[in-house]
């Protein structure tokens, strides 16, 4: 058995049977290793960017890692953004970047480069396995380093030789898959801190509890609710959760704006500030003159978990300390926006959204400006996960939406997408008709990168011009993406009336496999 | 006068006068400068490999840096596959990656990252300006550092609060601009060591000269071929030189073959290999049980020159002590191929380029297998640049294409690029249509990645099953090149006879601007 087949052996066993991948020659002993633990899904992708944000999306939905396949130095640069969004969303990914032999390095050959220092910008584990017959071992130290908690980005870098070597032996069941789901495992709580959080919170003072990474679903969502409820707290997440399980019959979580000026509303008079597994409050940006740290003066911020720590135990042991009664908190109602009508804008598309959401959808949102009110109209549409752009590097929308329709079969993805956030990574279409997921991208195409716009004003230039607003504006030449959904194999339509773009999604929706619908809207700025 | 403004304005004082930008909110204040400063050029590009690719195709036909213009460590993850080749390719490009600013950092923002340590895969010299006042000096240290000799990418971390403040001050003339040419400078030649290689050319055993760099243009080619006529040795150049002059009345020059196989067969029997600017040969993959070093036994290496030399002042100095008469070499004749007729093949669409390729043309050749016949078929033509994939990262092509068209106004460039490469930066397209670019793409579609297909056989894969096969198949779906350029606004046409394909692809060469020809032909593997 050669390393390839044994590392695939290994990381089927261990609960990572599905790789999203790019390969290139240094790879092709692990590729050819497919037909022989035909177990391992392999996913193909047109571009490396592609295969690691579905590795993200894929993590989000499963709870666990799927594995990543890329071509050396390079292509790990071309996944390393949406590495990057992973490691945000503390996503556990474990990341196989291919490089030469051993033995081949010496030489400088063109492709050689210094893989492991670009991989330390994202990754908890980084480590170059050396030995066809450690190779399984390396692999599992990198599974249990991405399960965590927290979870996170393992890099595995796989010489060719160690590859194709003879030697390989499969590891055994060290430690047992259960063990590694993401959440099952952390840092216990803290008796007197919790008493401090639960002092603080029966104060009566202003106080508002931040939800983020594991808090934002399951019981322990619903039980954050629950104190919330019964303490006076407000409840609120972080600006862009990993996952968000919201809708019907769920409780209501507000998220923090992503602009400063309105987190400071949100948080006007807060005097206690309690973190379940969501950081302090910060600027997205640095803006002139403006404060980077969104914690109101004279508020105290407390910790009940963060990522490395068991954060269903401590929200849990909170409740109880508090004497909270399960299923105290409001659940959303059920509600639908009323049928949008007339020429098409960002909200109608929002509000044709809150109508026609399927219960079970996953939406993966970076819709960025045009989707700001998708939150509010599918407030109570059927049950459903938002997934949201943790990292800020665009063009993870797509990709994440490939991935959690891999991990999610049966449940339709809904990708809403604005359109410059979309040419990072569109080669994600071609993948999506490659394995009939059920994906319906909404592109918001307002022609611009309008975000942009926006900042431009807010970071406080002099009165831009034509040459700086000419470098924001993507009308020269419009982009087509009925055309580029065409070119990689997907249905698509243009909508350019709110009616149209209701029918035309619901009839997506409502169609197995991918298709697109393009929104073309004005700018909301 | 704020730093971005001082910054451009020095730029442009020491000729970066072309800027390919993909900014975001941290990079406003530069984009705002953009209209105080509008002798800056600046190109945007929908994804950072694209902008970063560009910055290389222009150094390697302007012979001077372009600037880039990334968005903090993600964005500079995106255009790090470019920059690899660049690096590669020893093209001087002045790296500029905009950052959080300096107050900012503390509060590990979402899109905070150690953006320095992934600089440093690509780049020899990194530094993060922390001072407006110093800001245009540093940015004349990273000028130096990529004009070299060697070029190379030089990478300026620009803080968002550096770029804003005011006290921004134009650096002076320091060097002046034409010192910084590209080989311009460089280690002056040693005497001994000439002497030497002038003693193993005479030596009467068989010798070849292998040229790279900036050994493969102007006069320094010419007087190389006339060194390898006059001692008999055999002139080959480097698998993929960065910019090869070449085609009707200029020394005809083989390059080494990609195969290690067909490379053995080129150096057989070979005695002294004579490096000028090249490195000596490797293989690009390791394969099992075969040797990376491509040099034969009993061959000795001499280096007449690197890319910190001055390898022009080398050459003539070794012409010199050679007695070889400038003009010796013989040069190509002009030869057209046979009009191809029938079924389109990878063959005829070489064939057709040898007829139809313009005097002045730059090839940007990422054709990969399909590409094969095409220097063969282009030999004879009017006298051309050939670009190469020098990293070997794939995904160069349409992005250099970009830059080389950006730097040589009034020259047709050709984009002979191969579908799966095509697919990584596809982007550049849009770039193309909105600058109204001189380029032609001449798409080959074989469906597959095919190398890999041939590579998976070469690495001794044992029995490679449907499995690993289509991990290399792009027909699921077919990717439709035609409506991808429609959605990018360029026109295209499918060609799938070798006349259509003749017959568009004149058209197309005809037609100012960018347009896009579809060969649709069977892989040759």
């Amino acid at each position: 058995m050669n390393g390839a087949q044994a590392l695939i052996h290994t990381l089927v066993d261990h609960g990572v049977d599905t790789c999203f991948m790019n390969p290139g020659t240094s790879e092709m002993h692990f590729v050819a290793a497919l037909d022989d633990v035909t177990a391992m899904h392999s996913v193909l992708a047109l571009f490396e960017g592609v295969a690691t944000g579905a590795a993200d999306g894929y993590a989000r939905m499963a709870g666990r890692p799927a594995a990543t396949l890329l071509h050396l130095g390079p292509g790990l640069g071309n996944g390393l953004a949406n590495l990057h969004n992973a490691r945000r969303a503390n996503s556990p990914v474990v990341n196989i970047v291919g490089d030469h032999a051993t033995t081949h390095r010496q030489y400088d050959a063109p492709l050689q480069s210094d893989i492991e220092t670009v991989a330390r910008n994202v990754s908890l584990f980084v480590r170059t396995s050396e030995s066809t017959a450690r190779l399984s071992g390396d692999a599992l130290d990198a599974l249990a380093a991405a399960t965590g908690p927290p979870g996170s980005v393992a890099t595995l870098i796989l010489p060719a030789d160690v590859s194709w070597s003879d030697g390989g032996m499969v590891a055994g069941p060290r430690p047992t898959p259960t063990d590694q789901l993401v959440g099952a495992r952390g840092a216990a709580p803290v008796e007197d801190v919790l008493n401090a959080i639960a002092a603080a919170l029966r104060s009566g003072e202003p106080a508002a509890i931040l939800i983020g990474g594991r808090a934002c679903s399951g019981k322990t969502l619903d039980t954050v609710a629950d104190i919330a409820t019964s303490t006076g707290a407000k409840l609120l997440a972080e600006t862009f959760p990993a996952r968000l399980e919201r809708g019907a019959g769920r409780p209501p979580v507000e998220r923090l704006a992503y602009l400063a000026e309105f987190t400071a509303m949100q948080l006007e008079g807060i005097r206690h500030l309690v973190l379940v597994d969501a950081k302090s409050p910060v600027s997205f940006f640095a803006y002139p003159g403006k404060p980077s740290d969104l914690v109101p003066e004279g508020c105290t911020v407390h910790v009940v978990a963060g990522p490395s720590d068991d954060v269903g135990a401590a929200v849990a042991a909170l409740a109880a300390l508090l004497d909270v009664a399960s299923g105290t908190a409001p659940r959303q109602e059920a509600r639908t926006p009323a049928r949008p009508i007339g020429p098409l804008t960002a909200t109608a598309v929002c509000e044709a959204l809150g109508i026609l959401l399927p219960e079970g959808a996953i939406v993966s949102d970076e819709g960025n400006t045009s989707g700001l009110f998708a939150a509010g109209s599918t407030a109570g549409a059927p049950p459903h996960d938002w997934l949201c752009l943790t990292g800020g590097a665009i063009g993870q929308g797509l990709p994440v939406a490939v991935g959690a329709a891999v991990a999610s079969p049966g449940r339709r993805v809904v990708a809403l997408e604005a359109d410059g956030s979309a040419m990072y990574t569109l080669q994600a279409w071609w993948t999506m008709a490659r394995e009939s997921l059920d994906v319906t991208t909404v592109i918001l195409n307002n022609h611009s990168y309008a975000v942009l716009n926006m900042e431009l004003d807010r970071v406080g230039a002099e009165s831009p011009g034509p040459r700086a607003r000419d470098m924001l504006d993507l009308r020269r030449p419009d982009i087509d993406f009925v055309h580029l959904a065409a070119g990689m194999g997907l249905h698509a339509a243009r909508a350019e009336t709110a009616e149209e773009f209701t029918d035309e999604l619901a009839r997506a929706l409502a169609t197995p496999g991918p298709s697109v619908v393009e929104a073309v809207i004005p700018s909301l700025l």
